[in-house]
């Protein structure tokens, strides 16, 4: 076999507007023309636009889904993997990638920030949570200004990572 | 049987210093003096604290562990559960309770905070994570001064919900 | 804290006809009234028998549901815990007991006693599922005639018991 | 998107002999010359021979791993799935595939059988394991004698499949 490629998540809401699908679909369309895999949760929103993107460029894409239907899976998923776990995928979908991309996002995506962060994976955001703690912010999500910013940076992080755990 | 008692989670990490520890075993007390079930992750530090002082008050204690092994409990739980499921046992943790009181916390507590919003239980902090979105502050997290506090007002949340989900 | 209860697990369908009703039912008793703590799914037919048998000798029980919702729940679970999980939420029934107690049962019965074997818990069955390899009876399950000598040979299995990975 | 493959599980043990890999290989090579996507745990034995007679054949490979460390995959895995779940992947590797061919297989392929039957995913067997209840064969695996036998039938259930389920 050849070797692995990189594996990336991408966080997002299950719907989101128009601006924030752009970005994105241009964050799966880099993912995409570099060979890299896109993992996802597979649904709707920035899930979708992220995987729209990744296959206009000729990606690989992976929806780890939440429930128990493969027609959950939006149309731009190859391989829609069927959890039937609810929530709890979220910890499938950030486990299966070297890094993690967060793009906007709401209550899910910040659960898979903190699952992500607690794995040692590294977090990419744009336009996401900001935390803080005791009032003062925390550095762990790294900030990028533009999807290809986002992802070289994910991309360059996961290649450097050779974690224990992972 | 009788009226079903109400499930507070405690979340917060495995490892803590003296002072977060008394501030979750004054929250452990607070929730079994009032009869409510202690639900936590099972472990160490502020899971341990509050199972210690819930169980000073006559309290029951949940723990859902991580790992595979019971012994990874620690001696305040009454009935642990073993999940083997590794960071996704924290959507369970969550979804068993009926609110949820986050004392201090790094990125594991965070990923609960993240589902239980998700999953629409209340949460309430204690010195806990502070989101922003976009420079402000997010409301999301109920916050409390004391231990008391925070123990009045996730009862008296749990109570009122009556959502769908749960 | 006193020394930990021993943890039984009564497998089963979530719909049964009385004769295996009452089966499930004496099971629960035999368990309730020796200390013991009964797991189960949680559910209806034979894991509301055990658990009904469990509370009418004192006993405590636990139900690791499947669903999102408590009230899934038969009435005599004290500990409802609500993983969300779906099916997969066989592995935490049984790997949070020290023995299993299969009382006649489905396929979800099944995919129990083949996760407990793989887990090492001792299984014992009561009417149910009986296994062949190149049409040879495996030895895996071990038979009982009575709720009774099913309890007691997996009570006398869980002390016995002290594989690591428990 | 051009329409949906279909996905095929091959389940079996993590080691075996040279004879059940055999099969198993044979059973890869099957699927990989149909374009159906392999479905699997993603380890040794039976899941590295199946993968490894799909890739010879040009075919797709997913991995659906147990623990928290994507180098637990065997290496004719194309896309692994890291799950850290447990033997609670089970449920996933089965939800997620149209249809099941069980090879030979212990107690852990067992519990897979059982799923699947739960799922109403059809199951075909060669030479794995058989069911009684009350001393009568259960009917629910069907028994193949050879792996194209075997491909031809999961494939041709799995598309008869309209199951509402899935």
């Amino acid at each position: 076999m050849t070797e692995r490629p990189v594996f990336i998540a991408v966080i997002g809401s299950a719907s989101c507007d128009e601006p924030v699908a752009a970005l994105a679909r241009e964050v799966g369309q880099e993912i995409g023309r570099r060979g890299a895999v896109l993992v996802c949760g597979g649904r709707g929103g920035v899930m979708e636009a992220a995987c729209q993107g990744a296959k206009a460029r000729g990606g690989v894409t992976v929806g780890i889904l939440p429930g128990a239907d493969r027609r959950e899976a939006n149309r731009y998923v190859d391989i829609p993997v069927v959890t039937g776990l609810g929530e709890a995928r979220n910890a499938v979908v950030v486990r299966s990638a070297d890094a993690v991309i967060a793009v906007s996002g709401g209550y899910g995506t910040l659960s898979e920030i903190g699952l992500a962060l607690k794995m040692g994976r590294p977090v990419v955001g744009l336009g996401t949570w900001e935390l803080c703690q005791q009032g003062r912010p925390a550095a762990a999500i790294i900030r990028a200004d533009t999807p290809l910013q986002a992802v070289e940076q994910a991309i360059s992080l996961a290649r450097m990572d050779t974690g224990e755990e992972k």
